[in-house]
């Protein structure tokens, strides 16, 4: 089981480490994004170590349609699959099962939908995301839950919540019973659970004080990043922090820009993931310190300049913004492979200097000039 | 100028040593094609480094309409462009002419065709040639020929080749000049010549003679591999070679199979190039010290085993054939890089193992022992 200890606390602001069988991280941390094993963008699990990764994450709902669970399992889990040897998180497969999928029934029993590769009936419920997340042996495993849409009304999420917290209950029991298995890949397998309710603050805050209770290896907040305003989000992250145990680390779900986790790292986060880089440097769009910048643009045709200035990246300590932009314009795949490696090591390196930051005790002046820097746009 | 050394000779085997002002070339040596100034697949020039790559080859055509050879030229030319120190050779432009443009036309002066990629009108002949490779600033220089189709009719044969033989004289004046002014980015620039004649031994050997005589930097033996048997290939190099210059490089253009370069090497030949390797890799099919294998093939879904046992590339050092499988079955592009950084590494291994077995006086047992290996599968 995971160990978090808080190393520093300056008004919300967290400063912990959490250790595992797989290594210990420092919070707060960006987790990088590698949906099937794989980074997208032509991004091994040996440049995740060069640009600094100290956790990958897996989506379940996709390992387990492609190669499948049972042979990840059989090839000795995704550590070894992928090669990859410090923490690996998983999520629970809901998200996608509820983004991804058109046609689907929730009951008290799980979610029944198809396949959006080759339309095949698929139930998955609690117990079937943990036998998944066990078979991929990954460090943290993700509880399963219902991802509401934006907006919601409200005697649905009620309804929806309290069945989310008993899809929880199912998940620990679950848990408990795979990982003392003799055959399990990772018989230390944590199990997070996940805050939902939509944007009631009220909704939420009991939600936060019910899992609370349950003695859970970390806590996330799930279901924001959906479609509403980032005022609202800061919002209910205000709202929910207060009430998860203040000796788990919280992980806020699925987010985000830089200035998103610059504020949600001051109301107290301490683990983040999001697609958006990765996505980003797949088309063009890179951070630098002045804010975030579209490759394509016809003025970096003649500049020789690295896409950031100072940058200690494996990008931009070898190619120029020019010779980026001839290779997207030329269609070259390693266009991609290099904006994604240097967006990475951007989150990645602001994880880092937001750790030294909150060590140093500067986090408020660090966080004040990033945004002036980034002017809106990052 | 390019200086080549022989460093030993047995029966027609060469082992030498090519001098550059980017460093030196062990021949025989294979160079890795990076069509656009990157190799297919999101492999870099540090990649390259990585795997033992001598020399780049990059595509003048390519390269003359995407980014444009001015914008290379402005940028420092296509080594500071793609960061790559070693020698890079260009090819002349005139393959992709005759082999992707359908509407063209062959004058004295050159030949008018359209852009592959808008269609719009462009004419290319021996001087804008050197002048497109100038500006790029290579190592070594193509002569513009006529790529002639197989099969061609004698009579076509013969004034195609005299043609290629003025472009070449042309080509050799126009690089004269360009190397001595004062803004070329590569004043060193060489120039290789580029023998044709089709399949007919005795206009082969005529051109040999002629363009033996013209003191170029290298020979190179063109329009081969475009559709004749291996045995007709073979036959042409038995005929060519012994009328080329013995003190300088000879080039087979466009071969091929690593069974191709072992019996190329047979005859006497120092250089190679082909887009095999890379092309292969990305369709999953990787070479083995047992022949070629598909990756695709159901039977490596639970293979944990590297691609080639015991190869010290980067991708067998750390990935096995099942993970590589479910990355190409999951349309990761991280399959395609990991597969051809496999092929190339087997390749340029396989030309220092040649050039081992030269030095250690057992070619002949070498190349008997691979070809017997590889079952006829490479
Ligand atoms: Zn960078
Ligand atoms: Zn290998």
């Amino acid at each position: 089981m995971g160990k978090y200890t808080l190393l520093k606390k300056s008004h919300k602001v967290r400063r912990g480490r959490f250790e595992t069988v797989h290594g210990t991280i420092q919070t707060p941390v960006f987790m990088n994004v590698g949906t099937l094993a794989a980074i997208k963008g032509a991004v091994s699990s040996m440049d995740l170590k060069e640009i600094g990764c100290q956790v990958e994450l897996s989506n379940t709902y996709h390992l387990h349609l492609r190669p499948g669970d049972q042979v990840v399992k059989k090839l000795g889990g995704l550590h070894k699959f992928m090669n990859w040897d410090r923490p690996i998180l998983t999520d629970s497969g809901g998200f996608q099962v509820f983004s991804l999928s058109h046609i689907r029934k929730i009951q008290e029993e799980g979610v029944y939908f198809n396949s959006h590769i080759d339309g095949r009936k698929i139930f998955m419920g609690p117990e079937e995301s943990m036998q998944i997340q066990s078979n991929l042996g990954s460090t943290i495993a993700m509880a399963f839950d219902e991802c509401i849409p934006n907006p919601s009304p409200r005697d649905y999420v009620v309804k929806s919540v309290e069945r989310t917290t008993r899809w929880l209950q199912r998940c620990k029991v679950e848990m408990d019973r795979l990982n003392s298995l003799d055959h399990t890949v990772n018989k230390n397998q944590m199990l997070f659970g996940i805050n939902q309710g939509g944007v009631y603050e009220d909704i939420r805050i009991e939600h936060a004080k019910t899992i609370s209770k349950m003695n859970l290896d970390g806590y996330a907040i799930g279901g924001l990043a959906v479609g509403e305003t980032h005022e609202e989000m800061y919002r209910i992250i205000d709202a929910v922090v207060p009430h998860l145990p203040q000796e788990k680390p919280i992980y806020l779900m699925g987010v985000g820009l830089p200035s998103n986790i610059l504020e949600a790292v001051d109301r107290g986060v301490d683990f983040f993931d999001c697609v958006l880089p990765a996505r980003n440097g797949r088309h063009g769009h890179v951070f630098t310190k002045h804010g975030k910048i579209n490759l394509m643009n016809a003025k970096y045709e003649l500049d020789d300049s690295p896409i950031d200035e100072g940058c200690q990246c494996p990008t931009c300590k070898h190619y120029s913004r020019a010779y980026i932009r001839h290779l997207f314009k030329a269609k070259e795949m390693l266009a991609m492979r290099l904006c994604v490696l240097h967006n990475l090591y951007f989150y990645n390196k602001l994880m880092e200097d937001i750790r030294n930051a909150i060590d140093g005790d500067y986090f408020k002046e660090f966080k004040e000039e990033k945004l002036a820097n980034w002017n809106g746009k990052a």
